[in-house]
């Protein structure tokens, strides 16, 4: 029974670091129908990612199932609550994922981002692509230091993110009204998805040692 | 033993009908510092939620142990499901309401919002309590219906987050490009908090009817 519960435990762990890993390959396949204007890419997008949202309810409810029957206590029961957190940041993250496909998607057969400000969309969704990957792997490896080195890149994200708005509202800057809205709204996306990085890091970490660290 | 059990899952619910109650008020305490361009007041809004998000955190945790110690089934299982979904619709609905305090205070002296929007806005922060006491009502005594009624109410919400999106991009509007994302984050902060009104609607559904309706 107990060898069982430690089974299930696993199985919910291993899936989350694989739809953690899928979600980063959604977020990257978002910007790159954002930044090609690729239709078919950008739908690709919102359908993959209601199927990992699928996947996330289905994993949440055996969760539950696990908590309601098998009374876990101390790190069990903190690894199956980690989980259901974790759960909600992934559900966060696939939102902003389509969020950004659906105003690539919006725009077309316009760029939604001007030629001047992709380089900084395209450093924003590899810093988010790099943090998805280490949280994905702290999942997996339960690394505390791992955690640690996620909120320094974060601060660079956070960084571009303030850069990039600088940039919107440059009086040299000529973006139309909607384009300026349009790469705000990006900006804020992939600074959520890295925040959400974050927060599983910290989710990670009280799991492991009990802690709980104030979320942002 | 198990009128422990529900005692418990009725003081849950109680406390969740009064934080949604308080979040009613955070919300339109938001529009308020916003649209009176007042510090002290935005400021208040930003420490309220803080409050409300802590006592979401000791809810959700008192869920979990009940979850973990009394081995609910059927109706019972569900409802704490649903209770612990409708605890993070409150939190995100706290951070749409932070996210307008600190759109308010960023901009001070200036207003964030210009007087031509003002009378959307303000319709709009009307419409979000609206479905915020229909909410509440909802969850006290698990009324159906009102769950539907929620839903028209919603779809006025979304015309006019479309009808302020076209006066921003309207060619005879003069709006500075800040003032045009701030009112653009704006209205989608306030069709955000209706969203989650309706999802909180259709999880007391599940809780009802085990019916799970589709979450947009």
């Amino acid at each position: 029974m107990r060898d069982q519960f430690y089974e299930q435990l696993d199985l919910i762990r291993s899936q989350l670091v694989d739809v953690t890993e899928d979600l980063r390959g959604v977020v990257a396949d978002a910007t790159e129908a954002l930044l090609s204007i690729d239709l078919s890419r950008a739908e690709a997008v919102i359908s993959r990612e209601q199927a990992i949202a699928d996947r996330l309810d289905d994993i949440e409810e055996r969760a539950l199932v696990l908590l309601a029957t098998q009374q876990p206590v101390a790190s069990d029961l903190r690894q199956l609550v980690a989980s259901m957190r974790i759960i909600a940041d992934l559900q966060r993250m696939g939102d902003h994922a389509v969020h950004i496909a659906k105003v690539a998607r919006r725009r077309m057969p316009i760029p939604a981002v001007p030629a001047s400000a992709e380089p900084m969309i395209r450093k924003m969704s590899a810093i988010a692509d790099t943090m998805i990957k280490h949280t994905a792997r702290l999942i997996a490896n339960q690394d505390v230091q791992a955690a640690v080195e996620l909120e320094q890149i974060d601060d660079e994200m956070d960084a571009l993110h303030k850069d990039l708005y600088r940039m919107i509202l440059a009086p040299t800057q000529e973006f139309e009204t909607e384009e300026a809205i349009d790469l705000a709204l990006l900006g804020r996306y992939y600074e959520r998805v890295a925040d959400h990085a974050v927060n599983m890091a910290r989710r990670v970490i009280y799991q492991v040692t009990g802690e709980r660290i104030s979320m942002s």
